[in-house]
């Protein structure tokens, strides 16, 4: 449990010369992963975190259960701990809470987004309503009036995209965002090709960093989006996707077969999972403590 | 959340004339995958709870956050759960609010084991303590004396063979444990053979269930161990084993491609992880409620 | 615990022909005094929920923390409790999971208002905004809609005389709750002098029985209110009041003596706390285990 | 919700000339109330934060509960708070996530004694077994290798008097606890003299500080412990029986008279708990954040 200096971890990533790419992670186990193939954060997914509660990404879950969750993966990994928040969990208030809640916990950053609350996931085919520029403002100011740290960092998501609400809507907003005192504006998209999504960027003359989450676009290197001045990268649901895949897989293998004879190839070893819980440090402490 | 019945599920499946299929899941979407390809119910692993945590399997988490996860798994699928429960969390008072809290969450039956509390995960290469028959049989006759509904399952663990106590040891205390009230007997083995456990099951003469877990021997046939006059197989951790091989691969190709490009076919849609969701479920209720 | 017939016992207070007396409480043991003391069921306050976290009664605490709170008091007492659950925790999706989660828990009932989501306590002087009598009719349903048993209780409460939106608004408001399905119909008022509550009370003509909180008429008898047809009355907030008003005379008692000496003639004895704990049924449970 | 300087406060006590006065407390309002009435820090009560909970003082509740309990304490005050946390929630392991949870969440320091876990409450009439001394010795050193800042406090607590073993066991054992890096020794006695008490503090010659629970000795002054050499006395139960006496005069109150008109100069006002709830921090903020 490394917490203290998660923040200003993820500020030192920011400082880099180079894109941060960043882990979705669903507990605390994808999380560690991550750690161990090299991303350089993990980004708290709030689609992923309701998914396998089987629950609707629409403010179903309460702040509690998503913190619990984040607080699991921060607690898993010595990556910092990107929480994506949704809309902030209500108004003013409850964002104060959040912010307190989320910073006192050791998350180094919080994205909220200027969806309506309860919101719906942005892929979803329906009516995105956003919020006026001055009440999400106010939601910026009150994240950045309570976190203690200076190191804290909040990223502020617009779906003006997503809303269909075009490039003018999206750039007065992020730059409105930006001058609220948000560290990072997160644009988001959902078109297939990569003009929406660069089209924006390669206008954005602000100075405060961009984020994208190229779920719809996946054939876009981060090292392009680098070039065109993107500072960070999630592949948000991916890990998620791929153990669904593979349980699938798993659980008709063992019905056909009527065994686990054919799968054992296909999956780790006990002993693997013994090594990602740390039983091996267990050990090592325990003989520690002993021969004092 | 069907609650009610799922205790009562669970007694009927016993009734039946075939061996109990049990998949062991870690959280909600693998329990209610185990139920989209026909399991028969979920075992809500203390393995697996534990290292999505990344926390070793040694009693560690806490008998909240177990029944946290369990509840998770029991609200995601209409199966019964059984929910693993190690060595009870201490002694008889840990165990009667043990069976308060699992039943009135909804859980259909309960899993303990003779070991010592705080325990250690059963393949580990270490000595495993037992205590004694008349302590465990106190703790076999608080669950029963506690429970409210004559449907909650305690299945009564022992671990004689793992502890190397020999064939003798683990049909008595197997038989003790019967007496004092169990509704099945779990015996537990690490031989990567079947004639450890076979031997067990052929010789077992008393009308109490037995229930086996063949991680360590896994080619043998459900149908076979039925044939031995078994009634349930456990396949414990399977899921959690093809999860963490599938994302290790995921992780790694993200990071070697620089993009998810190469991936797209590997892992489900996001539209699949929404119907799991149950966002239709949603819509439907919506447009129920506001039409009236 | 005994969970599953809270719900049916307020039911029959229900139909009995007296007033039902409700107790606010904080906590288990505001909740089990209230039960010895022979009130009839439980309030899970929100102010007071809130208040003992020293947390605004506005939307603040979470879904999760108000149930768990809830949940504490149920498990603490033999008496059925109803939930204050505010505005229902967002929109009708939010309801819905409320009604699953408090239902499963063996809440035997949960009271809604139609206030704006997030909401503030309506002593407090300022503006409270109600939303639509459709919008609310729509969380009445779903309510009604999710709840497994027939006897969970879902008492509607209109803020309109709170709002100062005049009797004919809280009667047109009442009504269309108790068509949408609402069991009860709580009245609130903030007027000193009865009149505001007598008259709509006398006026009400529609067969779905009446609930009050006479925080701020505290002098009307329970019996009055019966004979003018209220069927149920809550002292909402008063055991946190006295607990207060006792705390801050005992720290200043201790601090002006530099010692308890002076205390011990107004503080209950520890044995009282271990009879409040069920210490005596630990023992007898424990006895009876291991005499067996 | 101030956090990182609780520990660093609590050393800062510990180096003034003269007695740590604590108040025990059960949830945030008590913690809260102490603060207001100049108490040096709080006591995160095992047996009170049992109580509220209706739950015997005997490792019941789970590690996860109690720390919820101490972490609510915290957030309401700004006192360092000290968690009584037992015999460590089982063995060195569970020690070291009890250390890692607890100082994460801004908890100052905790206290653990040498009774066999589970444990009993030390005041029941009762055989009370004690663990070795190399055992608590070892989650001891568990504690101090475990703790992140050298700020946290340990207290180790010996219950050598409680179960009749002596003056020379009691101090054999403090003295043993004090090598092995307690920052303090907490000697319990049940006594209603303080001979005993002070016959150990007196003899004590080790430059580690002393804790004392003067709850079966209420006559005796702080100031007079501070002579003796005693560093901090703690008021361990008082606030709560407080709570309970008042609570049950006014459920007493409220039934004789069907009303509340005779109670309500006995009460504390709805502004008072308003003001405790920190609504006018929350309109403060508010029309901060707006103005902007």
């Amino acid at each position: 449990m490394i917490k203290v200096d998660k923040a200003k971890k993820l500020r030192e990533l920011l400082c880099q010369d180079k894109i941060i790419r960043v882990a979705g992670a669903h507990d605390g186990i994808s999380a560690k992963l991550a750690e161990i193939h090299k991303f350089d954060a993990i980004w708290a997914s709030g689609l992923c975190i309701s998914a396998v509660q089987t629950t609707p990404d629409a403010s179903i879950l309460t702040m509690t259960e998503f913190l619990n969750a984040a607080s699991i993966m921060n607690e898993s990994c010595n990556l910092p701990v990107i929480a994506d928040c949704d809309s902030g969990y209500g108004n003013i208030h409850n964002v104060i809470r959040m912010t307190e809640k989320y910073e006192a916990m050791g998350i180094a950053g919080v994205c909220i987004e200027d969806k309506v609350y309860p919101k719906l996931n942005s892929f979803l085919n329906t009516q995105h309503d956003l919020i006026s520029i001055e009440e999400f403002c106010a939601k910026i100011r009150a994240v950045k009036m309570t976190q203690k740290s200076k190191d804290f960092v909040l990223i502020a998501r617009t779906e003006a995209l997503i809303a269909n609400l075009g490039q003018d809507e999206a750039y007065k907003r992020a730059k409105s965002y930006a001058e609220a005192g948000a560290d990072m504006i997160l644009i988001h998209s959902k078109s297939k090709k990569t003009d929406e999504i660069l089209e924006f960027v390669d206008k954005w003359d602000i100075g405060v960093p961009i984020v994208v989450v190229p779920t719809k676009y996946p054939h876009i290197k981060a090292k392009e989006l680098e070039n065109h001045g993107v500072k960070m990268v999630i592949y948000a649901n991916q890990a998620l996707r791929a153990a669904i895949t593979a349980m699938n897989k798993l659980y008709e293998n063992i019905i056909q077969n009527d065994s686990t004879i054919n799968i054992e190839d296909e999956v780790c070893s006990v002993e693997e999972i013994f090594d990602l819980q740390n039983m091996d440090e267990m050990e090592r402490v325990e003989s520690e403590i002993y021969k004092k």
